[in-house]
């Protein structure tokens, strides 16, 4: 959230295109969060580069770049377990990706519907 | 995702705590996104480090560590836009969080609701 708020301004007045992403920041990578448009849940956090956005641009369907494997990624494409986009979102500092998704099965590889099914505890409210 | 299922399953077991987060996969840092709890929104997404996550444990309100200024940073300090906890989830890989929050005011520095408020074009729909 380094830009001036004038900037800022100017910049939400333009359509986007994939050349204002700030893939420069993170060494080509912008973090991509998945979520299930029906039902609001956060499936998972990926990351994508500039080929993983463009092929979800053009199919439909969520990429994202795995940094394990050091390829392209499409969602489950081994799985069955497809990620439909709905819609993609950019962040107010173009470094981040919202992909909306339809989600085919289980988003996470444990077989939970969301990677995000465990808590850490807090101090608050006794949880 | 690169831990085997046994691994995984292993880890769901236990009961999580800050010292199973993976904060050096990434410098020290963990990618967080916030979420509002009542509409579901995705409201940023930002990074914490061990100390952020700990004041975010103790004080029940979302703090991070600002990149920019190399600083923690308690969401809404200057602005009062605090991000009231209400549960921390934690991925299936300890690499990811999130704050799943009570917004006050607007989570973006721009003045909207959300980070999350513009959109990229697909060839999808017509969208």
């Amino acid at each position: 959230m380094s830009k001036t708020e004038a900037e800022t301004t100017e910049t939400n007045k333009r359509k986007l295109s994939v050349t204002d992403l700030a893939f420069e920041k993170q060494g080509g990578l912008l973090p991509v969060i998945a979520q299930d448009e029906s039902t609001g849940a956060v499936l998972m956090l990926a990351y994508a580069n500039l080929e993983a956005v463009k092929k979800t641009q053009e199919s439909g369907f969520a990429h994202y770049w795995s940094r394990s494997r050091n390829a392209l990624w499409k969602k489950g494409e081994s799985s069955g377990h497809l990620q439909k986009i709905v819609e993609v979102l950019v962040d107010c500092d173009e470094d981040t990706l919202l992909y909306k998704v339809q989600q085919s099965g289980a988003a996470c590889h444990t077989g939970e519907p969301t990677c995000f099914f465990r808590k850490l505890p807090t101090n608050i409210n006794g949880k």
